[in-house]
């Protein structure tokens, strides 16, 4: 769900993208994205391309051929950090869980001071299960063998506390048609002085232009140099979005996320589905009871599209058939869309 | 200059990226950027990026690591092909003309016979010095040595003929906030079957997830095989500018841009201001009027943009302080237009 307002915006007469006006509503927006990802990282961006975009920067930026990457994988987006890693040339090690959960402090802290990798890869925010992985034990040993971390905030910027910094995340991309309420169209991102200081260092040929973080950084922040014509567009509309959160409060906003989702969860739970992820590692944005025995869930959601124009998604891969996947995001996250769809769902099981 | 039924376009509900409606859309648009290239290549669409992820597309796709590339170069995107071009890690070999000039069929043919190259690179419409490039030469030649031709068409498309299959141009690519009066964030772009082929049967590794074609073939026009999300409010805009292009004609656009470019030169000649580029070299969008000795750029344009509101550039590069670049392009390129500022470059001069 887009609010009213960032149609709005979209719709405003673009300016140039040298346009002295261009920098500062991009001033704006790096001010609020620091905010929502918490974080005190001057280099705060958006991307012009959509969130596997920002995925692509942040592998080709920091995961040099040769080098060795460890992706904690349990969905279909740490697949694609894997693809993206192989593709890079890396040494791809992968660490699985079943999908619908995710590494335990013990685990993910054993298998890196074990692989000693040069880059960790997590989902924050896994879309394809809803679960979170807040990352701080995975931090934590990757700082203490010298590695960067990488988190695909895609589904939880906006929607829950990603505490960067305290977390001590080093990269984090993510999307504006989630979390931040916006049409698709950006990939924020954010980069830690310490990953920055080793771009800088890389030796190893850069094979992308389009999202060479060293030149985004002297386009967006430094000489203003040319690179790319930035979407205007976009970035009006993710200003926008991001006033919308100033005005609501960041926190306020967290705590709205967390209110319905608990508030949907009892009511799955109420009417005897069970959810998939357990309690401590749910999303806030994204939801996944389980499919009950005996029901079809193209039939559910077909009920639910027919009789009222309410859209979920299903499970794929290791998950089809088993899950609903219902958003709570952004402008959506709201107690009447919890009694609506809670109302709506029971009808059509 | 962007149309309002463009602007009112954009602010239409979006949806999401596997919904119907998406790929009707999008149907629209591939069939109409066809015209507009003049082209029946069924692989015809719109990337998530910019015009400058176009020209990665176009090169990381079919400039392959240890392959030769020859670029025909006097300008800036030129130069930023021969970039990408080493980036791949291919042999980059250039054809240099000074800025303003393009290269003779007799050069092109014999630099092509000699070098032999795997792929050929050429700007179709030069943005930084206003001089066109057909092409047909190239091509030519580039067929006789088995080569693949890619065209940077980002000025031309919807302000020129390109007619890509009579030309054989195997790969062009666009944007949009040129000639298709749309605001930035969409690259149109086209590529012959024999490309395609070529494409298929590409044994080496590519590094570029984002912008791999033969994945974005599969999600736009074979399985719908989800990829990315499709900046979507993009995508609307993009089919209303098309449509207005409909509406009018391809070909009464062109002929539009034609006589207004015509007036407009012949203005400028008439204030005494000499043309850089040769009358059978220029684009009908972009004109480069030379900065008549005595007078500093920077001083018209400050004037232009104070008592008219009229923005136009200055040159760049080899050509800095030397000429005047001044867009006469899509919505804008008008009768109206051309009086008003050739008026108000007569009193700024």
């Amino acid at each position: 769900m887009v609010a009213p307002r960032v149609y709005e915006a979209m719709a405003k007469p673009v300016v140039g993208h040298l346009d002295p006006f261009f920098f500062e509503i991009n001033q704006e927006i790096r001010t609020g994205l620091q905010q929502v990802f918490g974080t005190a990282n001057p280099f705060t961006m958006a991307i012009s391309a959509t969130g596997s975009g920002g995925m692509e920067a942040s592998i080709t930026n920091f995961v040099e051929p040769g080098s060795k990457l460890l992706v904690f994988a349990g969905g279909f987006f740490a697949d694609r950090m894997v693809e993206m890693g192989k593709r890079q040339e890396a040494e791809v090690v992968r660490v699985d869980k079943p999908w619908g959960q995710t590494v335990t402090d013990a685990e993910a802290t054993e298998a890196i001071l074990r692989e000693k990798p040069h880059v960790v890869a997590f989902v924050h925010g896994e879309t394809s299960t809803g679960v979170s992985t807040p990352g701080h034990a995975i931090c934590k040993a990757a700082k203490e063998v010298d590695a960067l971390t990488i988190a695909d905030c895609v589904t939880s910027l906006g929607t829950m506390p990603i505490n960067l910094d305290a977390t001590g995340i080093d990269i984090a991309y993510s999307c504006t048609q989630k979390g931040m309420s916006c049409p698709p169209g950006l990939s924020p991102i954010t980069c830690s002085p310490r990953a920055l200081e080793r771009l800088m260092a890389r030796k190893s040929a850069q094979r992308t232009w389009y999202f060479d973080l060293k030149m985004l950084a002297d386009y967006y922040e430094g000489s203003r140099r040319y690179h790319h014509t930035a979407p205007i567009s976009m970035f009006y509309a993710l200003r926008e979005g991001i006033a919308l959160i100033m005005e609501e409060g960041v926190e306020a906003r967290f705590a709205r996320h967390k209110t319905n989702a608990a508030a949907l969860t009892a009511g799955f739970e109420a009417m005897g589905l069970e959810m998939l992820v357990p309690a401590a590692d749910r999303m806030w944005a994204l939801h996944t009871p389980k499919v009950p025995a005996g029901v079809n869930d193209l039939d559910v959601r077909k009920k639910l599209m027919d009789n009222h124009s309410i859209e979920i998604q299903g499970g794929f891969g290791q998950l089809a058939g088993q899950v609903f996947r219902i958003g709570l995001m952004g402008e959506g996250s709201q107690a009447a869309n919890v009694d609506l769809l809670l109302g709506a769902l029971r009808e059509a099981i």
